[in-house]
């Protein structure tokens, strides 16, 4: 019998659960309960299609599943890979009564979740994050979308889903890499807004790393929760929920001037959080306290080498900037941001030399 | 001293003004007051732009105007064109701020819309409708998108614009075909939800052809009327919202059959509207009287030449087909339209034969 805890993200008639426990995936949680229609069309990729397709379809009891397998990276969250998806559903002759499912990591959901909210302008949507990043980031907050070629995430919707299934098993086969890449976003939700949490991560950060199943669940549910209250107040991103970009307006700026792929987004998160947490001039010993986290989740602590102005001007596009005055989410304490645009600009600059 | 008149557009915290008058462009409507930020981006066409962006533009006042013309015609109605206008707003470094303007008819609003929708996940939006179609069709409602190579309309948002400026000089220079196209909306508004309006459109058709600003601008201003009360009651087109698909079903069908092009979606609605009334089993004074109104306005009364199994097929991608079950716009009385999948078989099959 699989144990699960439920979480509501409370967004009125938006609203929805998210259902975390291991081996759920298989016929343990009644996913069809949360499909109105026949038929489901799953979004995934070549990697986790072969490992948990047949257990999600599974899930879906008796509706009928169809599926498109996209090529795995981040390469492929394009325009180009979403009007292949549209035209899946086209040739599948999905309806209005179609629910998609996206299985699979960030990628797969941000694609999958644009798919479903302009196929025929909304259709339902089911999110089974298989990657710890997508299952404490992507999987809650309702942002979908893919990538342009001058900076991610600029094409999307807000559309929020019917449900979020995160099975930790799933975690069992995810790389290394990618498990404390998944830990940074982890990371970040205590250092935003819960110094309680990031007092339990430094005390279980060991069990995390070796995919011990109750600290997974737990470090995925408080994170769930930090963001569902943070989205709940502020779902379109007019103010508050730009806190959740802490670390990320640096992040981004090394992604693209990498011209991304070198580092996985969770480690340019990581390098960008202790850039933050510098530029918000907190004491040492939170700034130092913060970087041994990072470090020990396996995570980089300093920027790779580039070029500060080319960091500027990477930052210049953020989306996050308004107009050119740069914003940056900075903390008063450990627990506590901030969206401001009042800082140090020498401390700014010494920062970003850093990484020249 | 432009006149105008104003409606508004009820849905809650996206409830937004709609303005009715002659000569609003080129500065006698302060359209600037509608925009958040410093900068604007205007969508048009090579047909309208040459016309009348100057005029948007001074409008406009001190705001920064920056835009992007796409070849005229539903044919570009496409992701790639989509796909274009994304690039365009990239490469103008469009922010957050902007603000999208649509100019043009139909196809320029939809595109526009989409792309407000979706470019950094949404950005304020503003209609300029130049043909009486997009006045009193599109600019109400929020629906926006692109077309599908297997279906109009079928990738696309929900989403509403800041304010719609509907400046009925625009209507000087539009085609006559494209003048009746419109008419047939018009006509579609009465018939659905106020018989006291098609009497009104029975006593002012030669003024309305022959372009008088006041019988124009009462048509749209009580067209958008009635477009705003059913989408305020179902603005996500669950239930009620359906019956502005009145005659939309066949006239998809017709279009979809003829490859689109042939005849302007005015005119397949005008010959769907007489087929969804004779399925109705109106009296046949009723149906004359509609289809006499419609020769008025100088629309096709008859479809044209399609094979009934070929009109079926294309009505059962329709996207308001539920599975497999058709449901037509039926008419209870002049002005009074419901959805329905209760309809005589053999009559449907005798009015697709009819234009066989």
């Amino acid at each position: 019998m699989a144990v699960s805890k439920t979480l509501n993200v409370d967004l009125g008639e938006r609203s929805y659960p998210v259902v975390i426990g291991r081996d759920l995936l298989g016929g343990a949680y009644e996913l069809a309960a949360h499909v109105a229609g026949s038929t489901c069309f799953v979004v995934s990729n070549e990697t986790v299609a072969p490992l948990y397709l047949d257990a999600l379809t599974e899930s879906l009891g008796a509706k009928t599943v169809k599926s498109v397998i996209l090529p795995d990276g981040e390469a492929h969250k394009t325009l180009t890979t979403l009007s292949q998806v549209l035209d899946a559903l086209v040739s599948a002759r999905a309806s209005r009564d179609t629910t998609l499912i996206a299985l699979g990591g960030g990628v797969v959901g941000d694609i999958a979740g644009f798919a479903a909210s302009c196929y025929m302008r909304g259709v339902d949507f089911i999110q089974a994050p298989t990657t710890l990043l997508a299952q404490v980031d992507s999987s809650v907050g309702g942002k979908t979308g893919v990538n342009h070629a001058e900076g991610k995430n600029l094409i999307g919707a807000f559309y929020q889903p019917q449900c979020v299934l995160i099975d930790t098993a799933t975690l069992d086969t995810l790389p290394d890499r990618e498990l404390s890449a998944g830990l940074a976003e982890v990371i970040k939700y205590g250092a935003i807004a819960d110094a309680d949490f990031l007092d339990w991560l430094d005390t279980h950060m060991e069990q995390l790393l070796d995919r011990d199943s109750e600290a997974l669940a737990h470090a995925i549910s408080r994170s769930c929760e930090l963001k569902a209250q943070v989205v709940a107040e502020d779902e379109r991103e007019a103010g508050r929920r730009a806190i959740l970009n802490f670390g990320h307006t640096f992040g981004h700026a090394i992604e693209r001037c990498q011209g991304y792929g070198d580092w996985l987004h969770g480690e340019a998160v990581a390098a960008g959080m202790l850039m933050a947490a510098e530029l918000s001039g907190l004491p040492a010993a939170d700034v130092t306290r913060l970087r041994e986290l990072i470090r020990r989740a396996r995570l980089p602590v300093e920027p790779p080498a580039i070029d500060a102005d080319a960091m500027l001007g990477a930052m210049g596009l953020d989306k996050k900037a308004v107009g050119r005055q740069l914003r940056f989410v900075l903390l008063d304490a450990p627990g506590e941001a901030r969206l401001s645009a009042d800082y140090d600009e020498d401390r700014l600059a010494q920062i970003l030399g850093a990484g020249a």
